[in-house]
């Protein structure tokens, strides 16, 4: 266990009424116990009392070590694992991480009658949300990687190369500099197709005066690099130029905004009215950005409907686009982690308008 | 919508006495609509009732298409989008899916304290549980995909070769196969890392004489392919050749069972036995295996808990293993398909005790 980790989240729980929960999130559970599980259909629940009180439920398959302060409870397969657990809580009020499968839960609640189960992601979320030392140079090194990546993957775009084909590559390409598997590929969209955010690479080849969505994304020992590009292949007509200018501008609007104490929904905002001036306002259809540690996306959301302000330690994206369907795409995206007096981009690669 | 898909699953849903459940796993969403959404953290869910109304709730950014008899309701980022959602349920019990992010179910929760959640997983997963005749064909492709990559994968087995490295290799030859993007890495564990059934590829180099699990499965066009198995370097001591021809045992054991009608804990105790009687039983320490199609995990688990019966269609993973701490482990494992009278193993690659 990390115990400087273990007392913020006890602390957080204390401030937000909680006194017992379940914390059942692979990277959550990582995060204070040193553990990387993925439990797939069987159950894994770090489960935490506000009293200290620290116990893992897990299967035995995940070959999990005994750790002090921690008691370890174990099943087979077979076994039905609730039963211990329901056996270990208390009555009342339960926080239950957001991403705990419902089968569970409601396993769980049958079995205690007694249980409120509020949503309880909170505790670890908040901790999560200001990296510490560890964590930023993780993240530093996670971005600088994919700042090489990027250039490799640019240099890939000619003619005959294909979007999967790209994909591919710079997944060898992470696996090859310390990157963990991805759950996800990358995002590699060409021309119209990167009208769609969440395009999925295809076998087409790419052509010329096509835009070039690259959206480059990997763990690199388990924290995430995210960093979007987009290029123009051989030539790019002067509505992509104008949309790729406006994006770009808004994705500089929102960097230079960003200080401790600025609310998340301003960041936002700063991006969204350059985009909205331009005449672009509905084309951008998606937040600003996310936070970015452990998950590819975590807290904070970056999008207009947060007010939480900025704090120091916090690292999310920041990710302006506009997307013209059946024409084309743009999206300019960056991680940034907020300091003391500003922000730091941790990605360097060139934002400039590039045709290759 | 496949209208013969959806009218089986609210046949199931009478039958289990459910008028409305939601469908939220990306599988099963696909399974019927035939559109294939990772929402992550964003909802999805395909709410079914008994009298054949169905009604898509999604993000925009999904890019859902309309469908007839489909009632499409999007959301936007910054919306929530549980109220459209709690807007339309009738009050009273609603089937769940296991795998839904509990922070929904939360919500929904609380926006609707008329409703009683019960797991509502089964009517999708008993009709998926059945494959058709268009599944079985993308079955056999899969396994006949993987036949191909488990010999490469069997010849990378040379001086040198390391366990992420052999990894990395087979996740390109699924690429170049038709293989999609899967969020799993392979198992390729070598020596006493084959000990622990779930190791994650290292940097380790093979040795002379370790045992090496090689555990190969990816999505092939959407659907599953799965085999274990496992050689030895240069070498094979008399103990491993032991171990190896006991769990080879087990799994011919439990294929020759296997029929329609015979319970799936009556396959497993198949294999099982052949372990107890050699002295292994306490070194296998998973179920005999899994469903597998959409899902690499999936209903019927075939396990010593699960009494009900293979039927024709059923297609799931036969895979003993021995895992001895420290020292080795081995395990075999096949997709079968139930057939109207026995059972046809999807894979062909060889069993045969081999020295590489």
């Amino acid at each position: 266990m990390n115990q400087k980790r273990l007392e913020r989240v006890i602390g957080l729980m204390q401030k937000k009424n909680l006194r017992q929960i379940l914390v059942t999130a692979t990277p959550s559970v990582y995060y204070l116990t040193g553990a990387w599980v993925e439990p797939f259909e069987r159950m894994l629940v770090l489960y935490l009392r506000d009293d200290g009180t620290v116990k893992l439920f897990g299967n035995e398959l995940f070959c999990l070590k005994p750790q002090k302060g921690v008691e370890l409870i174990l099943h087979r397969d077979g076994e039905n694992p609730i039963k211990a657990l329901a056996d270990a809580l208390l009555p009342g009020k339960i926080g239950v991480d957001k991403t705990w499968r419902s089968g569970f839960l409601i396993d769980l609640l049958q079995s205690r009658g007694d249980l409120v189960p509020v949503e309880g992601s909170a505790p670890v979320d908040l901790a999560r949300l200001q990296k510490d030392d560890e964590e930023i140079a993780a993240m530093r090194h996670a971005s600088q990687v994919n700042d090489g990546v990027m250039a490799a993957a640019v240099g890939m775009v000619k003619e005959g190369a294909k979007e999967n084909e790209i994909a591919l590559a710079v997944q060898n390409l992470y696996a090859q500099n310390g990157g963990d598997h991805s759950p996800e590929i990358e995002i590699t969209s060409f021309g119209a197709n990167a009208a769609d955010p969440h395009h999925e690479p295809s076998g087409i080849e790419v052509r010329e005066g096509d835009c070039v969505v690259l959206d480059l994304f990997n763990p690199i020992h388990r924290y995430w690099c995210d960093m979007t590009r987009t290029v123009f292949f051989r030539s790019a007509g002067s509505r992509q130029r104008e949309v790729y200018e406006v994006v770009r501008r808004a994705n500089l609007a929102a960097e230079s905004s960003i200080r401790p104490g600025v609310p998340m929904c301003k960041i936002d905002r700063a991006a969204r009215s350059v985009l909205e001036q331009a005449g672009y306002g509905k084309y951008f259809t998606h937040r600003l950005g996310h936070g970015c540690g452990l998950d590819c996306h975590e807290a904070p959301e970056n999008g207009p409907s947060n007010s939480m302000p900025a704090l120091p330690g916090m690292v999310f994206s920041v990710e302006p686009g506009a997307y013209l369907p059946g024409e084309f795409g743009v999206r300019i995206e960056d991680l940034v982690l907020v300091t003391e007096s500003g922000c730091e981009v941790l990605n360097r690669y060139s934002k400039e308008l590039t045709v290759v």
